[in-house]
């Protein structure tokens, strides 16, 4: 039941791809029934996450692994997602367009996603263009994310291999990124290798990483980049074909596959809930008299959110407002639950 | 039914207020009962919301804040959140030290929170802190968050009165800010204001905010400060007094209150929500045949989302994984759900 735009995407051809992409924007269903053709034919696209601090230079290290990727005849697919900081976020679009060299090129697909108003970032949108690129042929797929709230963390769960870029002289302290960033790349990246900085920073990094157990048969290695001048940039395409080798060796690719897989469906289930809250919440005359007694103080939302869970789920949660699942770094003692 | 410790904390007595946030990170079921009894009797609190682009100066005019509230003989409670950033984070512990000259003084409590690896960051702790504050008699409750990600935009729906915080040459453009940050703040302050690029802010601010229609009798100030050395922040502390007022005579002040509660209540639905698919995903066997038909490609991940949220729900979903409730800027179209 393939249908016309599936067999043309599955091709590789550029404009369908990009209408699909635009049927999806505007929620039209058979695009989503075209996506889930698509989903039953990708898995072979190697997707490469790459994270850090803004500023570290990940938009032109990424457009550098494009041009080394070319250059050995893969193509490529891009998915950079901007900053979700309301704030930041001037650098970007200068980057986007330096990344437009290889628009011309029809093996290399880009598509930047702005993560603005969205919940964690890498969402939805993510998952349909990486399905995709996958189901186009793309050999290697960039995922591009500014290292900003979640969205760091959360590519190590949409990629096969992560890379985390940091650059010296922007007052980072690598004890700070201890938590969480140390243990989701695969491979990390000092880019701007020539400031007069970068060998304390690979020294701090190197005592951070020390003694990490060996993930899939890998033990992360530090790199340095100038991916300005296209310095380092060939070899640490490399080092990103040898860390395939060693996932394939240790038969964690289809582990990580899977991984992405989950993912991807924790966060549309989270997504569907939420909106079906919100419609709930709209439109429910039930919502409306507890928001009436919330006014009053006569529930607490504790007590208001713990009723409406017994009310939706048909299932009684199991201690469904403990901190599991919220915070895990506000849960000092037990899981005693409420 | 008042606990002696709710009897405590709601004399104002730091020690127990101290000890009960413990317990309830510790979530010792106790601990839960108070702070529902101490809800019932909180709603008095002037909550203050201050969130603005990192190193505009936050911490330092929450600081000076405290110190004019002090003067005025008001009791205070600062509640700080600090970035969700796994990179960033630098200048934040400082900034926390500087405010602890007012940790001698009991008439003020103040609360650090790592946001890290909290979804949205302004979560649970925030709401039972500010909680706990209001019951012991807090005149002004001061919620510092670090404008990265959500947690800039979600400080409008935690707080009567919102300050937006800017400092010129930081690179920041007034165009950027206009998706989101431009609607929540009731407040602008240009902090720096010694700096020589503060007048050409402070234009461009007013050029953003033009136009804008009063909210709850209320028309958008822009105010200047130096927060390092105190200049402009009695008289901030001032409007932030007159916009109390003026919520009062539009009849507002309720309102923006029962919306505190409301979100709160949305946020905890969510997090139980959350913590019931972690759960079911877990041990559930039905979840673990779904993860082998992902890794088989026999379904994809909506499909998998779709059918796990009929059974888990009551009612069927009305399009649950439609794009609403998810990311408002990638839907261009209608909404004709999937």
């Amino acid at each position: 039941m393939n249908s016309l735009i599936v067999r043309r995407i599955l091709r590789g051809e550029v404009a369908s791809a990009a209408r699909l992409m635009r049927d999806l924007d505007d929620e039209i269903p058979s695009a989503r029934a075209a996506l889930r053709e698509l989903y039953a034919r990708a898995g072979r696209a190697h997707i490469i996450g790459i994270t850090g601090p803004p500023g570290a230079g990940k938009s032109t290290l990424a457009d550098r692994l494009v041009e080394a990727a070319r250059k050995a005849g893969k193509a490529v697919g891009v998915v950079a997602v901007d900053p979700t900081s309301p704030f930041s976020g001037g650098a970007v679009l200068g980057d986007r367009i330096r990344m437009q060299r290889h628009a011309t090129d029809e093996k290399v697909f880009i598509r930047s996603l702005a993560a603005r108003g969205s919940v964690g970032g890498l969402s939805r949108s993510v998952f349909d263009t990486v399905t995709m690129l996958d189901a186009m042929g793309k050999d290697l797929i960039i995922l591009e994310t500014a290292g900003v709230g979640q969205d760091g963390v959360k590519v190590a769960g949409a990629a096969h291999t992560v890379l985390v870029v940091m650059s010296p002289g922007q007052g980072d302290d690598v004890q700070a990124l201890k938590a969480g960033i140390l243990e989701i790349g695969d491979i990390y990246v000092i880019n701007k290798c020539d400031h007069k900085d970068s060998e304390q920073l690979a020294r701090s990094l190197g005592l951070a990483l020390e003694g990490a157990a060996p993930r899939d048969g890998w033990t992360t290695p530090i790199l340095k980049t100038e991916a300005l001048s296209g310095k380092g940039t060939a070899e640490l395409l490399k080092v990103v074909y040898e860390h395939r080798r060693a996932l394939d060796g240790a038969g964690a690719w289809e582990r990580r596959s899977l991984n992405m897989a989950r993912s991807a469906f924790m966060e549309l289930l989270e997504t569907g809930l939420r909106g079906f809250i919100n419609e709930e919440c709209e439109h429910g005359a039930e919502c409306r008299k507890l928001f009436g007694a919330l006014a009053s103080r006569k529930t607490d939302p504790y007590s208001a959110a713990k009723t409406t869970l017994r009310k939706l789920l048909k299932k009684s949660p199991p201690a469904p407002l403990s901190k599991r699942g919220d915070n895990p770094s506000f849960r000092k003692g037990g899981r005693r639950g409420i």
